[in-house]
């Protein structure tokens, strides 16, 4: 949430005037950047800002050392809006780069008072679903805050490099704890550095994650580490509205990825809103809307080939294509997407039952 | 210091009134207690004063689990005045309590700013000073705070228990690093009963760490533990004076414990502040001024023979005793102790450096 021109990292994100972050927070256009082999979302926008992006894509460019960061807190299971980021990661990963990931078992605690047991049971679906999506576990450097001393123990350094003040000015007023969780986060972030010295690193993020991203920026120079850049998507909407969040309160408008793919495909058909006339004759003459038909937008996400997409575009917005043939479409896609991914999952689980001893 | 009601946990502490500390604060009188083979330092009040000890000497008594728990900020080697609390540890210990000790690095880097490395040489030395004393460094559990994960977790769980406005009404206002540091005090303070289950704790401090006393008992009951209890001790004043504190800035006045024993008696013979009068004549006829003179004060800790130490104050104040006499039982007996002090550290030295490893 944007309150007082503050962004709530800790709160829930309600973010929609993305061209306003552009403007207010200094926060660089992605796509007027020049990216190798682009994933769908960074080529339609979906993936709209970045800060300092540069030096990653010359590090790749050049074959140099370079790292992708990111995380999660263990406190729900994963839905096909987190599957974004979980891309980008992979994206980068396969572009060469060091990947860090952190499980944010300490933030669940401060944060939601989440036992750290019940965060390693979330935890443990939530890997699934990151190996799934391609994470190479054996490669990457996967872990929970509370085993990784490391971090712990960065968040002590850099509680030198702030202020209560600055805290309040850049999270708002919060108890001790989430302040530590902050910095806990800013270790994770620097983490790559600290083990593998100054390097560009990337850190793929929704937007309401940026507080953490200026911190640790901020507290990167005082090391002589290089700030982190980072990337912003927007986030992916309720099948209830375009303008609504993925909530655990309204799961009918949520899919999980661990979701059975029969019923993920009745939510589709029953529950997505839609952009459609309310007669088949005016929709016809008339159009479906795009801008407020969540199939359609959640396609965008998920129908991977351009052409394939404009011509649904076009013949939805012609009349010629119906809502419920549109629904049927994203429903195919997601129920495909679904099956394949938990196959994915069902291979995963030794990998990842080995990995958390 | 005591500023506005409140003890500055992190300052210098400056307190001299006990009595004042045992009126206002609640501190209950240790004299008063019946405490089996008592410590020369608690027959004479320099252990003067106890928050709830019942408990602990019950279960000493009944031959129950009980423990005691100290640490050290390790940012200073130690003086002879900080081998009281060590004594006192090794009290309990001798009389079956499970011992921990905690040398709070991650404290020392966030209040003084120093690197764990530096931290680790200086514990090195203070590890050397804790098994000469008597710790057992094979059966206590003595640790780094940056090497023991689980206070680090339970610093985490035990900020959800406080509020900002509640850790400056304890500690005044401070960096969010430092309350982060009080509240993994706590779980030092907390990690033998997590460890061992609820069990009678005591904690022998000086009282400038009272406030993080009161605040482990208040959390400790939020989490089915028992409040730990905690014996409190006069600080071992200057060479310069009773009224000083021993301090690094003025050297001439500490005597550390892995000091030369022949710099540490021409300290005293130089340094010690006199309670003898100016002339000869006058000091034969008044006697010199017990509550004054520094040489003597230090005998109450040293001397452990109640009755040489009474005919020792007899002979002063009678003006039998001569000041540079007085000076000399007292460089006598510290030469002596260091020596035999340092013979035990150089024993100690591979036990110590395999211990660190």
């Amino acid at each position: 949430m944007v309150k007082d021109n503050v962004i709530d990292a800790f709160g829930t994100s309600e973010i929609r005037d993305y061209d306003k972050l552009l403007r207010e927070f200094g926060v660089q256009d992605f796509t007027k950047l020049k990216v190798p082999d682009p994933l769908p979302t960074m080529n339609r926008g979906i993936v709209f800002g970045h800060r300092d992006l540069k030096p990653v894509l010359k590090a790749m460019k050049d074959g140099k050392k370079f790292a992708v960061m990111s995380g999660i807190k263990p406190s729900n299971y994963l839905h096909i809006g987190s599957k974004m980021v979980v891309d980008e990661i992979v994206y980068f990963q396969d572009h060469g780069a060091i990947v860090h990931y952190a499980i944010a078992d300490l933030e669940a605690l401060v944060d939601n008072g989440l036992s750290l047991d019940k965060s390693r049971a979330i935890a443990r679906d939530n890997l699934l679903d990151l190996v799934a999506l391609g994470i190479n576990l054996k490669k990457a450097h996967v872990y929970l805050q509370s085993e990784e001393l490391r971090v712990q123990r960065l968040a002590y350094v850099y509680s030198r490099n702030v202020t209560n003040n600055m805290l309040k000015a850049i999270y708002g007023e919060h108890p001790v704890g989430i302040y530590m969780a902050a910095l806990t986060q800013v270790a994770d972030i620097l983490l790559p550095q600290v083990i593998h010295g100054p390097i560009p690193t990337v850190v793929p993020v929704g937007f309401d994650q940026d507080p953490h991203i200026r911190l640790t920026r901020d507290i990167a120079k005082k090391h002589g580490l290089l700030p982190p850049a980072s990337t912003y998507h927007k986030f992916m909407c309720s099948l209830l509205g375009v303008e609504r969040k993925m909530s655990k309160r309204e799961p009918q408008g949520m899919i999980m990825l661990n979701e059975d793919p029969k019923k993920a495909r009745k939510k589709i058909m029953k529950y997505a809103f839609s952009g459609g006339r309310d007669t088949l004759e005016e929709h016809r003459k008339k159009g479906g809307r795009l801008d407020i038909d969540v199939a359609y937008q959640y396609l965008t996400y998920f129908e991977e080939d351009d052409k394939k997409l404009a011509s649904i575009a076009k013949d939805y917005q012609s009349g010629k294509l119906l809502s419920g043939e549109l629904k049927n479409i994203l429903a195919d896609k997601i129920e495909e997407f679904l099956v394949a991914h938990q196959n994915k999952r069902e291979k995963a689980k030794k990998l990842v039952d080995n990995f958390l001893g």
